[in-house]
């Protein structure tokens, strides 16, 4: 299939469009283009734009879609157009680069996502029309909102899945390697510190298979895999640069984002993470796009289950797995899931910097390094050496421990931080609170999306030091008084804002009474 | 239930949160709140405020939650905060009046809305909670959208809808009038121009109901019933102003919004325009949470049905209907439904200005009336009169015609306007361009949607004259280049943007061959 295929070609402005002077207003709206137009200036008038209207703005050839504030006099001449940093970024402008305005024409796509609300299904020629639509920026965020709602839950099918997943490869690139396999890895998420990938890609690198790692920055959690890496070396390479790292060290782990292999994602992703919002089959298209993007044979994902992961029950679990499985092999690819046990995080810390710490214990066999981080990084690099061929199967555990406890894994991912642009050390966050226990017991259950909250707003991931160590453990026993929990903030004010939320929750562990 | 209860309450700013001057910006956002933040304001800094933040803007007591933009030096000082419109007028404030700023507290309900995406139901008490939320201005346009997302479609239960629409009663004020009946009628829409509401209203009123009719603004058509009064009078009264006007005239017609009957369904409607959306269960909530807030007792809902109305087979006709009896009779209202014929729209105007011309015709008993609209006033009346006791079963019909034939109408609706402010005459539109007909044929389907959205394109509802005049009909003979539609635009702009689209489509009507 053309990439493109389905998506409807923009008409360019219409003979005697207004044409305006480009201003940059130096405001920053994120990632919304934001377009500002002076309310008495004969453009909104005579157009009839008004504030929130969605405008096409084109320099030469080049359109973006911007939403329209008015404005008063002072901040515009009438015949300016100003531009939110986003806009000005996006059209690629200087000041006073002429720029046609016009109304945005109707997105007939939508009516699909309206149907679908309404209960119809998509088919895949409906889909394809819907992401490349949201690819080439013709949603607004609301729209896009509407769509991650009518196929959250359960409400997409396993062929609209696979349908979603192959428009999100068709509107992006697809690496093509010289030989095969590609292995690859994922874990879907919501157990805080579960950093496996960063010891996983160099012990399977180290022992010859090829693994080009992108990763997510998170979505709903404290930390992605990328935000990680990124306080250990450079992640945002592009395709080019990927593709040196991998031939010469045979992985890497770097930001999907940055090599856009799925662009849709990254809207889809923009608007998914305000409303913490993330469901099965958009976790599925996210996951898998990517990976047969980034031209993967066999692929791996590792599902924690637990009280408070993002999967909770065996059903859901075995769901996510079947539809993963599903919509995997509808694709090409060879799937294999494990289901591991998600009821605590993983190591010690959560947030960028303090899980790439206990990354760092691992790969340097340092005695003091989470021992279930470590073997839950050796378990699943066993699965991958006994699915790639290099070990027999039932051989790939002895062969994964071998490989850390050599130091083969920690020089080979010295050599890949090397590659990515220059090993780093993960920053130290300047301000710091300890939560004390209230009284003893032994930790009978923990919270796991509380923490992952708490270190949220302590100013992870933004803040890459922010975060929260984690002192004690599923099952430990805690005395009255002892330390179990550091909140770690870039800022004062973050400190006290995790702090204050800290004091009025009860519900980070379960204590149980224990007669010693 | 006192109103309120399920809402939690906002905590005020923490000592030492940071203090800044207002500054008005002059942006005009529409209805978002936008914060202005220098970039490098020690604010930004300590408090770890970044783009798109939701933060809560203080005056004193008085809170309101405002996304942040951050600004460049030259646009704002290090101690200011920028206010766009809308947030300047919300917090009431003056030049350099001090405000407290903090991160938004999570908004606890919006797990609900995830927990209804997921497939769950919402309780009463959860779905309290969240049209709490929404009416304080809680919930970001992008989590209201979620919202009416999850209760799309048949997503929504009768129990549900029931819960939605005492919850939006609930935030809302109350009516309440010295005698019962008090009556209403709605009409779902979805068909162009049907504006029986102008003349069923002072039928009834001059027969001695009372009928304290408060209408919607246009969701997703080319006018509302307040858009069309208000070209007529104004509509935009308070709860006092809309009082003495029942009182004196037994009936009024009046923008719903103004009065705030239903706060909540004011910020769904917000987001559901854009998106054009809007479902049965909303559908249901908006309006009967009108009524009930109106002090309504027997209420008649006109359910147009037709291929391309609002409501499309009769399955959908008899869903809806239940749903609308089911919910309010368990809000203890009297219930009727009629299921009109939906198949063309009603009169020759579609647009506020031009309907209104249709509705003083009939009112006016003038011969060029169009006598579709008049005899489903006529009809909805005769329902009205029956249930409200004013006349006997089968001779309702009789009563209206009587009504409006001696001139009572005309002379009640003369005075309704009046007592609302006084009585105007509806604009014509500068601009207008004729369609013909491109070959001969008998008019066999009209397409009321691409009607519809045309007349959006020409500018409806927000310019008034701006829509279409429909000067043919179902079932009549078309000659080749005989003119069968207007269209009228309030700027040259609007109109060629019509006339583009209307030249790429040619559904807006099916001719077949006749042979005369």
């Amino acid at each position: 299939m053309e990439s493109g295929a389905f998506c409807s070609l923009p008409q360019p402005p219409r003979p005697g469009a207004p044409v305006l002077r480009a201003h940059r207003m130096g405001i920053d709206t994120y990632q919304e283009a934001v377009l500002y137009l002076r309310r008495d200036s004969p453009v909104c008038q005579s157009e009839g734009f008004a504030a929130q209207s969605r405008i096409e703005v084109w320099r030469g050839e080049v359109r973006i879609i911007a939403t329209l504030n008015v404005v008063e006099a002072p901040l515009l001449e009438e015949d300016q157009a100003g531009l939110s940093e986003a806009a000005w970024r996006a059209l690629g402008v200087a000041e006073n680069t002429p720029l046609a305005l016009q109304h945005l024409s109707p997105i007939q796509s939508f009516s699909h996502v309206r149907q679908k609300l309404f209960g119809a299904a998509l088919s895949d020629a409906q889909m394809q029309e819907v992401i490349c639509d949201v690819a080439a920026g013709n949603y607004s965020d609301l729209e896009v909102a509407c769509f991650v709602a009518a196929v959250a839950g359960q409400r997409a099918s396993v062929e609209e899945t696979t349908a979603l997943t192959r428009a999100m490869v068709a509107v992006g690139r697809r690496l093509t390697w010289p030989s095969t396999p590609i292995v690859d890895k994922h874990c879907v998420g919501g157990l805080p510190g579960n950093r496996t990938t960063l010891i996983v890609t160099p012990i399977l690198a180290a022992c010859g298979l090829t693994i080009p790692k992108t990763s997510s920055r998170a979505i709903t959690s404290p930390a992605g895999t990328a935000d990680t890496m990124e306080t250990l070396a450079p992640v945002a390479l592009d395709i080019e640069q990927m593709r040196k790292v991998v031939e010469k060290e045979g992985g890497c782990v770097i930001w999907g984002g940055a090599v856009s292999l799925s662009p849709a994602d990254d809207i889809l992703i923009r608007v998914e993470r305000p409303l913490g919002l993330d469901s099965d089959s958009q976790l599925v298209a996210s996951v898998l796009s990517k990976k047969i993007a980034a031209g993967s044979t066999h692929v791996l994902i590792d599902i924690p289950l637990g009280p408070s992961a993002k999967v909770r029950s065996q059903r859901a679990a075995d769901h996510l797995s079947h539809m993963l499985c599903s919509v995997g092999q509808a694709l090409g690819l060879h799937m294999r899931t494990v289901i591991s046990d998600g009821a605590s995080p993983v190591g010690i810390g959560i947030g960028p910097a303090l899980e790439a710490h206990d990354v760092l214990a691992v790969l340097q066999n340092a005695q003091h390094a989470p021992q279930d981080l470590r073997m839950r990084a050796l378990t699943l690099a066993a699965h991958l050496l006994e699915m790639g061929g290099k070990a027999a199967p039932g051989a790939g555990l002895a062969l994964a421990r071998s490989c850390l406890e050599s130091g083969q894994a920690w020089r080979k991912f010295v050599a890949i931080c090397e590659a990515q642009g220059g090993m780093r050390t993960p920053p130290r966050a300047p301000f710091v609170a300890t939560l004390h226990a209230q009284q003893r017991g032994r930790v009978r259950v923990v919270n796991n999306l509380e923490l992952a909250r708490l270190a949220k707003l302590a100013g992870a991931p933004q803040a890459p030091a922010a975060g929260l160590r984690f002192l004690t453990a599923l099952g430990a026993q805690l005395e009255e008084g002892q330390p179990w929990l550091e909140i770690h903030a870039q800022t004062q004010g973050q400190l006290d804002y995790a702090m204050t939320y800290a004091r009025t929750r009860q519900e980070f562990l379960t204590l149980e009474d224990c007669d010693v």
